[in-house]
């Protein structure tokens, strides 16, 4: 009698889960969400022109408990595993706990910076910010040797500047390797690189002239070679597969004429006999 | 015989629109508005130069009620249904209906820039320009979703500058959510961005490097997405194009083969007969 | 006799001619002609440096020489028409006697511009910098629509500038027509846009924001499809010829089959007879 | 006897060598060396931080023996034509020589650029940077043109600035050709070249515009065609490997075809007799 009672109410819990599944995978709700977020938005940017506002933080407060009970929901809907195997679930579930675990937090800037983190989640609420970014992380392995050179000659024009150059400009410039990181940064978008560093630090080290223009050079090569690289990585995704499409057909159709011309052989062969 | 005469003045009224059309539609018309265009080009450049020049001025008014007699010709001559179903024909519609309506506005600044927005009829005029734009707008349905992840991006960093850095440079910067979307553009634009942003800023929040730098770092990103979406979109309208006539060629000729060799089995088995 | 005469010494004429001839399109009378430009190069840097020098005065007035005689040898070797019907010929006949005219010129700027422009002879004389302008000569025609939008869209900008900021900045901000045009090329590349032109223009005319937003996402817009243009047009010329030859020889070999098919098709029909 | 014993002792030497060839080619000597590299440069970055140091400086100094130890090993495994047969070994060589010829040199600044120059060795040890560099370098002889048209472009209108433009800005910007051609670098990357450069040559001399919006529009397109040469080099070595293998698939498979079709032809013929 139990097990019976206790399969009822199994059924029970597994047809309660289905509905939820149902409620949590249907179009409209993924859309309720977006709206949600959405609004929230509005109300983080209203709060950068009333800070403080009451009525806002209430809102505000809102939204997280609605992103709670969403995440309660699809947890309920598509169970434990299923819900952690998608990896912007993952993403969704840290952003939302820690908005609850900060919330209380005295640390004002840390709970600021996770409400504004908040909006994050658009981007797998919306299925085509999500495949950019799917498509972003599937071109990082293309990528990897050409952003290891570029650490590897950050490094050592880093150290070159901050061992030659560090007495000549402000601390702020060269002053130290991680500085001058910053400072090469600032080169390499070709930002004030001449009139703000280039030019001050060549009136006191006249050979200087070689290690920035080398630099603007290098840099822009290793630059141009990513813009390449990116590109290449997305054409090689969708070109190849038209033509590989094309040129199969083109295969199938010179196979069925062999098929053709062994039949053929075959009847003169028969003739013959 | 009523019914007759109002044949007759239908007969009457159908020609005189056929004149018309065949007027509209012919390519010298199309030239003599582009050149009338160009001409008034030259008189508003012209009056930055003689601001209130009488005879300017005139010739301005002339030009306004010349646009207005070439759109009542051409919506003569396209029926009234043929002329909007053109989106262009709207777009001119609108600039010269504009024109003709604040001509005696007493918002002198509203008159000016809708005399200017008049040069903007040379894009449907001539026909290289027309596809250009048209080339443009097609493509946009493939930047939505990274032009939607720029808006997000935007916003989240504006929001956090907003929070962070209101107090530490003047109001014009980081003031407020509208200033510091302003800022990030001319921080994505790499204007001054180290030595007019970044820097002041790190000096008082030394951690904000790392704002500045993730900033650059992913707006690039999200650029160089951008470009690569454009160009893929400009190559797939092309490439294919030209790759499936080939084809469609190819495919052509093996379908004659193989009809040929069909033919050849048909006579080898009537021959075996 | 006379006429024999004349024949004998046109004979003469023509073989001292085609030993010209000979000599002229000889591979190392090129390479000689390279040699001298590039130490005529070296005279005019060196001139920078010692201005007035008598020395390389005297050199480069015999370099001038020089190239005048190598033109009289190019064009009896070449005769009159054969010479003039090379485009490039013009252009180095151009710069020579241009040269030559204001080689004692009392305008001192014009004779020393011109003296520089004749480096610009290395472009024809080396096959490599040849084809390059050539293939940019060629890729002109698919940019002109791009381009005159440009024009269109900087004229547009240029008269609302004049007419609404002409009063804000310094006269050569916005001062007139011309000098807008130039700021707006400084804003389209993005030098000193925000903290020279855009900020100061904003605190006058605060709407003006929208007037430098639209213009920067509509030059970049523009600036990206006159790359995306350039990139499609030498891509096209490049791939297609490679495309091209291979879908040939494909073509080829489709008719010799059907040629194949053809005649065994005759065969059998000539059996059943 | 004795040649007997010379031949053991050759066969001990050449076991000795292989065991050391199989040593130095073993994939755990690469990882080794990578990590010593990757080590050696924390120290040198530390050192900037903690100058003199003399924990770091010893450790440098055992980093420099191993290097040494490494390269030994290298010669008596690979043998000393082997070794040098590889263009990145006579880099890697060079680096370590240099290294230790210059660890006692009364000039700081020479060893201190080599110590850091050593980091270079990563770029030979890491395959993935490796082959980022040699593909760079094969696609240099596709660039020669269009870097001689740069250098051509820029040595104009460096001697154009030189001889108007010296007088009228401080001697650092047109003062001499070799300044010139720093200061066209700075204009060419847009970095502040209305600002600082154009503008207030454009006060003294008005027809200094046309030089420097010409040197703008022709150096921008320069650019670009360096930047479309790049893209081309490393599409066509991808696309055409890729596509080339398909056509000659298909060739094959017309070529069997073909073959087929023959030898019915001949059965046809054999039939008649």
């Amino acid at each position: 009698m139990e097990s019976n009672l206790n399969n009822d109410e199994n059924q029970n819990k597994s047809s309660l889960r289905n509905q939820i599944r149902q409620l949590v995978v249907h179009k409209n709700f993924q859309q309720v969400l977006i709206a949600i977020i959405l609004f929230n938005g509005f109300i983080i940017v209203a709060e950068t022109y009333f800070t403080g506002n009451r009525l806002l933080l209430m809102l505000d407060l809102m939204i997280v408990w609605i992103f709670v009970a969403e995440l309660i929901l699809k947890i309920i809907g598509l169970g434990f595993k299923g819900y952690f195997s998608d990896r912007w679930n993952v993403f969704d579930f840290t952003i939302v706990i820690a908005s609850l675990i900060f919330y209380t937090t005295p640390f004002v800037s840390v709970l600021r910076l996770i409400r504004v983190l908040r909006l994050l989640r658009m981007i797998p609420a919306i299925p085509a910010l999500r495949k950019i970014i799917d498509s972003l992380m599937k071109s990082i392995p293309a990528l990897t040797g050409i952003l290891g050179l570029s650490v590897l000659i950050f490094s050592i024009y880093a150290i070159i500047g901050t061992t030659f150059f560090s007495e000549v400009l402000p601390d702020e410039f060269f002053g130290s390797f991680h500085t001058s990181l910053f400072t090469l940064l600032q080169v390499v978008t070709f930002e004030s690189w001449a009139s703000q560093v280039a030019r001050p630090v060549m009136e006191a080290i006249p050979w200087s002239w070689a290690y920035f223009v080398s630099f603007i050079i290098i840099g822009s090569l290793v630059i141009l070679n990513l813009v390449v690289a990116v590109i290449l990585s997305y054409l090689g995704q969708e070109d190849e597969e038209n033509r590989d499409e094309q040129m199969e057909r083109l295969y199938k159709e010179n196979q069925e004429l062999r098929k053709d011309i062994q039949e053929i052989k075959q009847l003169i062969l028969n003739n013959r006999k």
